[in-house]
This record gives structure tokens, C-alpha cells and sequence, in this order.
């Protein structure tokens, strides 16, 4: 994991990228970088700090192209190219997310499907079987997987995980609210709902007591 | 929301406080940094710098207190109470979240579903009914809603989401891939699944590039 850059800058960085597709959409060539603060919900001076990690862009009282920025910003965040996903867990979370619509728009293409119920496997989400776990390995390895997104009880996340890491995976979107064990150059972001409603909850409390 | 404290710290912060009702669940009186460093993947000089944020906590060489420390945190984090909160949107990341099992036992009380559904409207999940987008402002001041959870498509958001402020909530966890705008006083947390796709292809981009 880059250690430099911030986690808020690559949040902000994707949506940079989102307004940029819809300014692209509406046939502009150009923008400010008052304007991308404007739709980014940040200021300017903010934008121009995000986008100067990574090179120097845009021309004073010119703003950024367009087109090359949203390519820059693609190749950044890694997606000017097709990412191989496997959805490890096939219950609710996991088929909200089958079903995410911007998910393969985004180049994420999942490939694979793996639960261990006996009831789902061998059963199909649109032209995808789904495996059970004991295929994992060779199905990943073969596949070419490379992104796993694990959506299974926290009691099966770290098996998983390691099986998957074996398996060769390059990444994982951590559904299940444990602490992943993997080796260090697998990136994981974890996806942690109660963890998000207590960063809520202490925003909230925290504002209450500073007025 | 408070600017001093990162969102990386107030995340590890949930973290400790599961490792902490872990070990009391095990009947432990005292753990040090190294252990909660361990158990939250991170260091023991991180853990001491995260808690420093909120005063003085545990004794050189014997620790800290386990029982003092997690009171302690679920005060930071406010989760010393229960939150009421609204589902809107009852679509299958909604009923992913409304059956999420960790949801209720750490404070946060569904106590209302709203959905545009026809078919979805006057039905039940467990004992909630499922109220149309019409009820909104009046049911969630009726029933004092402090939490707002956003599962409707983007088009929707920005509108169930002044309504929602209106309505007098307090924050928002918004599922919706869009940037919501409102006041300041209201913090929001977005889950992204595309973004945190693109912090994940980012993070094995960058390392593949610099070895």
C-alpha cells in the first residue's frame, strides 16, 4: 500500500473521475478546478493539492482538459483496464452487490461465484455458476482472479482469505467485520457497516460537545 | 464533525473496542498496546498516538484497563446509547443491512423503513412495517430518528436526503453512489462500492509500480 498518499485523497480522487465522466458526457473540454471542487463537495485549493501528488496538471486560468485528466486519474486509480473479481460469499450483501449496477461499468468483471451451501451451488446468477468452496484454489488460479470480494460470515472470512491469497489473488474488499491476517502486500479495504455507523455517531457526538 | 481526528484513527478506534469486549467476554482485567496492536493489525506506538487523542489512559508497565478503556471509547465513539435509526430504500442492499446481525446488538435501532415500492408499502420486515416516501418528514420527527441509512438509487438521494434534514436527523450513512449536499452540521458517511474497488485496484497498482 502507497503510504503517501491520504485514503481521503483517493476517495476524492474517484470522485474527481466521476465528475469528469459527467463533464465529458456534456461535451466539456475543459474545467476548473473551482468547478470539480464545486461538485466534489471540497475547495479548490483542495483539488489542486489532490491532483499534485501525482504530477503537474492544468494550465493557470486555463483549468484541467478534460479528457486528459480523467485518463491520468483512470490510470492512477487503476482502472484503464479490466479487473478479474471472484465474489466469495453468495447470500444478501453479496447478491446486492452482484446486482450493484456501476460494479461492471467500472471494469470490475466478476468471474467467479463462490458459497458453501449446498442449495446454491451448481445454481446459476446470470450465466454464472456458482462454486462451492472446495474449488476455490483452482478456480481462482485458472481464472485468473485477482480481486476477491469476500461477503461471507466472519467465522469463514480468514480461511478465505488465505486460501485466496494462495490462490494468487491480488486484493480484497473485506465484507465480513474481522480483522483480515494477510501478507503485506495484499491490500485489503474492509467494508465494516457498524464501523461505519460509529464514525456517525462520534461525528455527531463529537460535534455536540464542541459546539 | 471534528477535524483533529483522522477517520483512519476513529476506524482503528471501533477496532479496539472489539478486541477489548473480546478479551472481557474472556474474563481478561488489563491488555497492553502490544496486544491491542496486534489484534488490530497496526502498532503498539499507534495505539498509544490514537488513544493520546482523547487524554491519558492505562499505567507503563501494567497497561490498561480493559473494562475503563472500552466505557471509555464507547463514550468517543457514542455508542453508549442507542441511536434510532431509518432504512430508506428496502431494496436488497436494505435488506441486507436490516438483517445484518451486528446492527442491532451495537445500539443502532431500526425503528423505521420507508420505500416507493407500491408492492413493498403497508408489507412487513419482521415487525416493521414499510411506509411510503410520502410519510417520511412526519415519521421520522414522530419517532425522533437521529440516524438516516440511504439505500435508494442516486436519483433519489439528494431529495430523501433534505427531506431526511428536515426532518431534524442528525447523520446520514448514504449507500447511494452520489455526493450528497447538506448542511454542515449533518455529517454523512459514503459507502462506495466503486470507490472502495478503486482504493483496492489503486493500492496494487501503486505497489506494483513502486517495488
Amino acid at each position: 500500500m502507497t503510504r503517501r498518499i491520504p485514503a481521503s485523497t483517493i476517495r476524492r480522487l474517484s470522485h474527481y473521475l466521476r465528475s469528469l465522466e459527467d463533464l465529458e458526457a456534456s461535451g466539456d473540454e475543459t474545467v476548473s478546478s473551482e468547478e470539480l471542487a464545486l461538485r466534489g463537495q471540497t475547495t479548490a485549493a483542495q483539488v489542486r493539492k489532490d491532483l499534485s501528488h501525482f504530477g503537474s496538471f492544468g494550465k493557470r486560468g486555463l483549468g484541467y482538459r478534460i479528457e486528459e485528466l480523467s485518463a491520468r486519474l483512470r490510470q492512477i486509480l487503476g482502472v484503464d483496464r479490466v479487473w478479474k473479481v471472484a465474489l466469495i460469499g453468495a447470500g444478501r450483501i453479496g447478491s446486492a452487490l452482484f446486482e450493484y449496477p456501476a460494479f461492471e461499468s467500472r471494469g470490475y468483471e466478476c468471474v467467479a461465484i463462490i458459497d458453501s451451501d449446498p442449495a446454491k451451488i451448481g445454481t446459476y446468477w446470470s450465466e454464472l455458476q456458482i462454486h462451492g468452496p472446495d474449488d476455490l484454489e483452482s478456480l481462482l488460479a485458472e481464472l485468473g482472479v485477482e480481486l476477491v470480494i469476500l461477503a461471507v460470515p466472519a467465522r469463514a472470512a480468514q480461511e478465505m482469505a488465505e486460501r485466496s491469497v494462495r490462490a494468487g489473488i491480488k486484493g480484497i474488499l473485506n465484507f465480513a467485520p474481522i480483522r483480515l491476517k494477510v501478507p503485506r502486500h495484499v491490500p485489503v479495504e474492509d467494508v465494516n457497516l457498524v464501523m461505519e455507523l460509529e464514525a456517525l455517531s462520534f461525528a455527531i457526538t463529537q460535534h455536540g460537545s464542541e459546539p
